[in-house]
């Protein structure tokens, strides 16, 4: 295993110093692993709050800042983070206008985050929504979910509903614009190459040299199918067709994340994105806004997903709106 | 091979396509493969034109943008774009103020932007300056250079004097400014792996799993030494002990770059950063600013390099100047 870390346990740990540093607008409570914004939320914002395993940088932690989260929890790699942490974090981040969990479809996530709204309402009175993300329309269940998994959806819905937060709507408003997007939302991921959780020291799956995995999980959990290699051209098809499959996406401004997994070449992220547009132009999908690049990954998994968003003016409106993060950044 | 392209040839090519139309603020010349931005330079300001060999992505094409580049000349993976293309940006980019040329110091990329300066300036009339960036501290001479080769300032400049070409400054300024900022900074990288050419289709060196490279080239070209794998403490202290030893960077702010060679995860990197600012505390050097990411890369190489730039006031200014560009993005 060849990896820039000092101790396979302490890779969470670590990493969080460096997010801290790195980022003066930010701020880390090591002992809860937790970031935060560095000034508390304002007085009548709804906090918005997400959090789950790590490995998947920029996502949460990354997202952390104006127009979009208030705080992430960061558990252990592709690990759940503890409802503790979630309580903690949901306590500090209120600002007496509630809390928005925005969760991630897997099973110990969805547990983690139910039990943490619990205890943080009966204990503190704070209240709480939340949204589960379930946009992966490659498998229905799987080794860690019931239902579809939530993948790139996630990434767009905390920049939508994090910008309407800004604006000063209601935690009621909020949760219903969140169940909107995510409703709204469909993805598709690829592997090329396994990736290697640190304290487990080799590889989560093996996969052929002449192989790839259509439909993998953000955590190297299997897909639809493995087939033999095959071009980008061919990649992209197998990776859009069944979200045009599943979902009506004409009609209506799309945007769209070509998003890597962290262990392909910015170069190859750009072809694919190419022949996405090409398959979506082709297909009657008007694209509205796109976003290339590693923003959920799963470590150094070589391959890549794409997510469609059926958005209308108002989506695109709080698209564009403002946001200062360090995964995302545009306007201000 | 396991890559997300089509053609091995072609992958330069097609990734330009995907470039365009991810990016309406871009305009792509594909016949000569160059990326300009959408709206032609402004009367009266200097225009700053960079390019090399692809693969380092988002080096350079996107660094073409507002605060930044005018245009970026796309050669081969890690191959020089030829004299002509670099003519054919130049004149076009040219407003008739003059036309700033910034190159990484390799031999094919530094004859051939100086032909094509002279070249353009004879048949056209317009004034070229130029910059050469050789901040790596590793290797005195290698494989592609004489002297030592340019890596990660060349983005820190490309943002510096980018935002001091928006203020106005004319050429002969802005070629001063450039050559303080690369006299300022220092470089050092190491690797993990390889990375594969795709038209090679083959590791460009082979390393073994228990070895890393010291002083590793942007193209896979040798460094200082081959050394036992080690904790990211210690990769930390080979990287930034060689450049505090070459150049004084205490009593300044200093800004540091920590840049993934494009296949280490950024949780990775960010625990590296965390390293990284702890020696350079310990050391003296007052962290003014920071940046932790893919910004200058090696195709799938895994990896990472540290740059230091002594800094002032007019350069904490200028880097903090608005920037819009698909590889940086802040202000605007």
């Amino acid at each position: 295993m060849k990896k820039l870390i000092n101790d396979p346990d302490g890779v969470v740990r670590d990493a969080l110093v460096g997010i801290e540093v790195a980022h003066p607008d930010l701020r880390v409570d090591h002992e809860n692993r937790i970031i935060y914004r560095r000034e508390p939320t304002r007085p009548g914002k709804v906090a918005l709050i997400s959090g789950g395993g790590s490995g998947h940088e920029p996502l949460h932690g990354g997202y952390v800042g104006f127009g979009m989260l208030d705080a992430a929890c960061a558990g252990e790699v592709f690990t759940s983070p503890t409802p503790d942490q979630m309580v903690e974090a949901t306590k500090t981040a209120d600002s007496g206008a509630g809390v928005l969990h925005i969760v991630k479809n897997y099973t110990g996530d969805v547990m983690n985050f139910e039990m943490a709204a619990e205890l943080a309402e009966s204990e503190t009175g704070v209240r709480v929504a939340s949204v589960v993300t379930d946009d992966d329309v490659a498998v229905q269940d799987s080794l860690y979910t019931a239902g579809r998994r939530g993948v790139g959806v996630t990434v767009l819905l905390e920049k939508i509903v994090g910008a309407a937060a800004e604006e000063g709507r209601d935690l009621d408003t909020l949760a219903e614009l969140a169940t909107r997007v995510n409703a709204s939302g469909r993805s598709m991921g690829m592997a090329l190459t396994s990736c290697i959780v640190p304290a487990a020291g080799k590889p989560t799956f093996d996969l052929p040299e002449n192989e790839m995995e259509i439909g993998i999980g953000i955590h190297g959990e299997p897909g639809r199918h493995r087939v033999p290699l095959a071009g980008a051209r061919e990649i992209a098809e197998q990776l859009v067709e069944p979200i045009l499959a599943d979902h009506d996406f004409t009609g209506a401004p799309a945007i769209v994340l070509l998003n890597g997994m962290g262990g392909s070449p910015l170069l190859e992220l750009y072809l694919m994105y190419g022949e996405v547009q090409r398959i979506l132009e082709a297909s009657g999908v008007t694209v509205a806004r796109s976003l290339v690049g590693n923003y959920i990954t799963s470590l150094e998994m070589a391959g890549c997903s794409v997510t469609l968003l059926r958005a209308d003016d108002e989506l695109l409106g709080l698209w564009d709106a403002p946001v200062a993060t360090p995964g995302l950044r545009w306007g201000v």
